[in-house]
């Protein structure tokens, strides 16, 4: 009986109204929403997106840094019956046509911060009936509107259109589905024992799915979700000790920076109790300035993606330490999530034994339902009903699973693979080396050759020699950079906080066709 | 994507032995069997299964009290791909022959106990083409067989048949798949949060899906299960001295037997840190009690049914409180499950406002595929989308669930309707009733009347008079009883310890037709 048995995520908002009523909801700067108020302004919304001619599974975007009525947007989307799609800010007018284009959403609430970039969408994307502007109107329009009643989507309807950051190729809406975040919600449920008095901060952008997936769980457990529009470590800090905040998702760059604020200790964080990453595992140094920061926090790392509502793997606080039997996983990304199938197999998709590097496969319930509109690409990454991650890594005797690379960015050289990831920590262990990534570039011999970008120190110009020497020391010979390039901008990085190799290979392309630029 | 995404649950049991290899998982008295073990002794068990011919969707039923072998068994049964039939050993044997030529298994499993009735089962069911008695045979088929890979059930396939004690009519098969009790654990874990030191102990029959739902959930999480194979209140509480136990799950009857034993106090309770319980609602004068007993310990009750697999609402520690805005929900059975939505319909199913009585219906991914062989009974009880429980309740102004009786069981008298429980209540608090339960019977005038069934305390023999007297100032005239019985002999039960009104009625009613007896 259980395919459209799993409720619609609506009624995790219509239970914490009911059995949280009066407790905050959302805190957004001087902005308090309880959960009653939270779920009225969501039906209210709903309803004057229904008026708006919104239908069942329809699509409704949203383009917006973290505030209430970001949340409210994509809730009362789905209160609508409708595709909830989180928009990211951080791209340009043309890719966000491109992705409206492709998703044809019949609203769009925008932030005012952005209002002349939707009015660039306005005119190039035919599908939007409607622009709400995310100000006084949008208030007006909350008043204005009769609430209406849930309607009724339910676990096998898309919730979700999440376009991928995509470090390589066309942009893919990733259609996640009611029943998809319920099922992450339960692996985290699993992994991490909250309640609902565990405060939660949102500084991670909401457009992507591992910050909704947080405000999905959040929202089961009716618990009080804090928003900052924008990452700024004081903030963050100030946050924490002003609401009391429990626990935070934050990649490992803005650990870094929180963690190197000079004014660190003038802030309370005893309240803090997790501290979740993702997008990539934590050095050590970084770890052990953590631990003596937070003493009293647990650390948690997801790895997974859009596709995956987000998680695949979890490395839980337990092995978040550097002594006893369970030592030696930080450089892992954990293990299975509770309802995950995690697998590593080869091009011909046969499962690889134990220690080799394969394609990271994954099978079960969070697995998306497939990408918007593209049915063939769809096909091809589920096949044989596993979901192809693109990623490439190793499962260790113990199930924990080891990243080497993306599987686009390997590099075959003279017939050997380089993991790029191997090279860079090579590179980025040379003192002059402030940051770096490592592309495969052309080659007549080799096929492939690897190539260094690096962003040197303040007043360091490190040269060839110098890095190849370096590398010669840690890594094998074919591995070693061939050539490198300095740039002072910082690497080009996807909305996600990966390295766009892409871009790199682009850039290096462009110069090679074209020297005098 | 999903609805074939969902794992089998011997994941869990995979999972278990890779994570927690040499931690105990079952402790059977002086045998211990590590996860490691475990797992081996189920892949041995379903390999033994296999060469005995059963194959995909092949039913195994178990006959026996809670051992180690009972759970590898059951365990073994899915790891063969099979469906698992944990059988209820307190029927008899013409009862379990009707089960099981219903269910047709392929092979039985049976505690030597129980050799007899296999005997006779062996004799009645053409189906069975191997007994397995779970003695030194067992071992040696153990030692003898080859492990087998999983068979790979997946998420939709039937995962166990479970009989229901049904307190009226035909037993029905009820068919619970792997997905079912997925969704179940993540209800458990949103309500509880456990970890896997959480150790457990089963003194509730494994028979039962409430007891089977805690051993998946266990399986899940990893932690050690302790078996005891009949309650006994001293044993109860030597086993949490023991063994460190951490959660347990009773019955108000056997909870009530606990606190009772003169001994209590000899044994250290220390570890405990939860008690579930369910079947009936905890009475306030035994709740004080525990309270005063463990009072490090948080009672926890659950509400639900075999088709639920089995929870559907809960009742958590913070309103196990006689004071403070929690308090007075402890006649309920709770609030909706996190997955699980509860309603109150009409005969024509129409949803009831808030206090109206009617039947309670639930919808959610732990309601049962159906009831085995029985195509027309499963469309009518899920009618709609939605399980018909066959309970009659109301649902208060914030969600709590408050049962009334069992629609057969409700008395409809001169038009009016008698809720049983209510009757019962006003009977029972005359000092001398031990117990009673409270019946409709033919009337030409009314219909019905109401007929009362007591156990007197000893030495006493309360009269209708006197009853109807005490009963007067507690409820409404056409509640009071018209007549009554005496009875010595405790009131039937089911296996789930409700009492067995459609007994009482066939016994009143053989009385009425031979007034001689």
């Amino acid at each position: 009986m259980y395919p459209d048995s799993y409720p619609g995520l609506t009624l995790a908002l219509a239970r914490a109204a009911d059995r949280r009523g009066e407790a905050p909801a959302l805190i957004d700067g001087e902005t308090v929403i309880t959960w009653h108020a939270y779920r009225d302004r969501v039906a209210r919304l709903a309803g004057a997106l229904a008026g708006m001619g919104v239908q069942a599974g329809d699509r409704v975007a949203v383009l917006s840094p973290n505030t209430h009525r970001l949340l409210e947007s994509l809730f009362a989307a789905l209160w609508a019956g409708g595709v909830a799609v989180p928009l990211n800010h951080r791209l340009a007018a043309p890719e966000l046509a491109a992705q409206a284009n492709d998703c044809t959403p019949v609203v769009l609430v925008v932030d005012p911060a952005f209002r002349s970039v939707a009015e660039t969408l306005r005119a190039r994307v035919p599908s939007l009936r409607h622009i709400i502007v995310a100000d006084d109107n949008y208030e007006r329009l909350l008043t204005d509107a009769a609430p209406i009643p849930d309607q009724g989507a339910r676990g096998d309807d898309t919730a979700f259109i999440i376009y991928t950051g995509g470090t390589t190729g066309r942009a893919k809406g990733v259609m996640l589905t009611h029943a998809n975040l319920w099922a992450n919600t339960a692996n985290a449920l699993a992994a991490v024992p909250l309640d609902g008095d565990s405060t939660h901060l949102h500084v991670a952008p909401l457009f992507h799915v591992a910050a909704i997936a947080r405000a999905v769980s959040a929202t089961v457990l009716g618990t009080t979700q804090v928003l900052l529009a924008k990452f700024d470590p004081a903030a963050v800090l100030a946050a924490i000790q002003q609401h009391r905040v429990v626990i935070v998702l934050l990649v490992p760059t803005m650990l870094r920076v929180v963690a190197d604020l000079p004014g660190f200790h003038d802030y309370d964080t005893a309240s803090l109790r997790m501290i979740a990453y993702g997008a990539s595992p934590i050095d050590e140094t970084l770890l052990r300035r953590l631990i003596k920061l937070f003493p009293h926090v647990a650390l948690f790392q997801a790895y997974g993606m859009t596709e995956l509502s987000p998680t695949a793997t979890q490395l839980g606080p337990e092995h978040h330490v550097f002594d006893g039997p369970n030592a030696g996983r930080l450089r892992s990304a954990g293990r299975a999530a509770m309802l995950a199938e995690v697998r590593v197999v080869d091009d011909a998709d046969v499962e690889q034994p134990t220690g080799a590097v394969g394609e990271i496969v994954v099978r079960g319930p969070t697995v998306m339902k497939g990408y918007w509109n593209q049915p063939e690409v769809t096909a091809h990454t589920l096949r044989g009903g596993w979901m192809h991650t693109g990623d490439l890594g190793y499962l260790d005797a113990d199930g924990f699973l080891f990243l080497v690379d993306r599987k686009n960015d390997m590099i075959i050289s003279g017939g050997e693979n380089v993991h790029t990831t191997e090279v860079e920590n090579a590179v980025a262990s040379h003192p002059a080396v402030a940051d770096c990534a490592v592309i495969g570039i052309p080659d007549p011999r080799w096929g492939q050759v690897v190539h260094a970008v690096i962003v040197p120190r303040p007043g360091e110009t490190p040269d060839l020699a110098a890095i190849q020497a370096h590398c010669r020391a840690l890594i094998a010979g074919y591995k070693i950079p061939r050539s490198l390039e300095l740039r002072t901008a910082p690497l080009p990085l996807s909305g996600a906080n990966k390295v766009l190799k892409s871009k790199l290979r682009e850039e290096w392309a462009a110069r090679a066709v074209s020297p005098s630029r």
